[in-house]
């Protein structure tokens, strides 16, 4: 079977770019549609795209018809713009008017809404992990370096307090150090905690970085995902190393990211929770 | 009855200098205990004091004892020193064996074990609203704004979330507009989470500063504590207006920070959670 034309929803980070790149390799066509504030431009060069207002679901619905795109993939976290600056059109006002009926909605809860409206117009809505091989992490440890017991427990309590914040669709990352909670992500992002804590940290020994799927996120949409750069910036705030959800987070560039955290001594390893 | 020397735990922020000050003038005797990094040493000035390491706990409670202080407050938060830094005494030792037995502990769990190590000792430990009058936040509006429906589901999420940090013991404030929690407060503290929060803002109405108490947080160490500078903060990161726990944070110069509120078009308001 010759796969279709995959159409491809380019939220911010390097997700999207990898997917395109795998898939133009392999010699399948892509449509990209791109947002504002989100998507790097710079992968867009010579690959059909559309710029499209965060607001305009009709129009990325239609767009994507026309294109013939019958899978479709969420790559990439994409904030929920304010609703000031939103200029929904009568999709998107549908969609708005479910997620404002349910007080205190986060940006999971918006793609979950997204992903059922694609799927309701007969799109097939796939992860990033269904087109990326060895993108899902697995579990133990990767490299050479492993956590010892005071970073074993710091690990278990990143993952409690990651657990509670993403039931509450705050963030998925955690900063923790010596028993005490550094950081905690919510729209600034992981690299924004990282950097922060460069200045929280205490002294001496430990500090790990938790970054954990919300417990009822769509799957699909936005998997944690870390890279070579989370590895150097989880060095540059002094942290010992990194644990994410076996099988429940995506590893980019795995081979790469393992060598650079071998080179700068962090461990990376992946956990059951 | 004539009142004790006074026994002052002085963490960071406004508080020490305030009950120092309001001590003094009522001519009540105060001996302060500063601590490195945490205590500003301006407020030391003519005071009786001595800086003592965070370790050395066994040598505070001796000086307590010799400078006669019969009642002692802990004001303002003293953040857990790193493990490698903790120079510990003997005493501390012991407390640092409890403390490690539980693992992820905050610096609320340190704070509770200090209070009972201290009423060992046959000191009377009070709270800071104990000795400034009308200090403890109100319920209700205070000053001439109000949150609108869309801030008050704001407020609502921001407790929300608040109270599962808190139930961790990761921090006091959460910043939320328009149903997405923009910020979390861990080891940074309130002023560094609202400057941070200026860039996370996202066009348009709202923006809420919710700081709540711990809920399993001993009620005489660092209750949550707004001033006008929080209001002023609180402004320049865009935001509508502040909410605390009535009956469970403290207010400092209520005066000033409604007048503050005031010109400033913010509002500020008690809540029950």
């Amino acid at each position: 079977m010759v796969a279709t034309k995959l159409g491809v929803l380019a939220g911010s980070g390097p997700l999207p770019a990898r997917i395109v790149q795998v898939c133009l390799a392999a010699g399948r066509e892509v449509f990209v549609i791109a947002f504002e504030n989100e998507t790097d431009p710079k992968i867009l060069e010579n690959v059909p795209h559309m710029w499209v207002p965060r607001g305009k679901v009709g129009a990325t619905i239609k767009r994507l018809k026309a294109e013939k795109c019958e899978e479709v993939v969420l790559a990439g976290p994409v904030r929920r713009p304010s609703f000031a600056k939103l200029k929904p059109d009568i999709r998107a006002l549908k969609l708005l008017g479910r997620i404002r009926k349910a007080a205190g909605q986060g940006d999971d809860a918006i793609l979950s809404l997204l992903v059922a409206e694609l799927e309701s117009e007969n799109f097939r809505v796939v992860g990033a992990d269904d087109l990326l091989s060895d993108v899902v992490a697995p579990g133990g440890i990767m490299g050479d370096h492993a956590p010892d017991d005071g970073e074993r427990t710091d690990i278990e309590l990143g993952a409690r307090v990651a657990g509670a914040l993403g039931a509450l669709d705050v963030g998925q990352a955690v900063v923790v150090q010596q028993g005490v909670v550094l950081g905690v992500e919510a729209m600034e992002g992981t690299d924004a905690l990282l950097k922060r804590c460069r200045a929280l940290k205490r002294e001496g020994r430990g500090g790990v970085l938790v970054k954990l799927k919300k417990p009822q996120q769509e799957r699909r949409a936005d998997l944690p995902t870390i890279g070579a750069d989370t590895v150097r910036h989880a060095a540059e705030a002094g942290l010992r190393g990194i644990a994410v959800e076996e099988g429940q987070s995506l590893i980019l560039d795995r081979g790469e990211l393992i060598a650079e955290a071998n080179r700068l001594g962090l461990f990376v390893v992946g956990i059951k929770v």
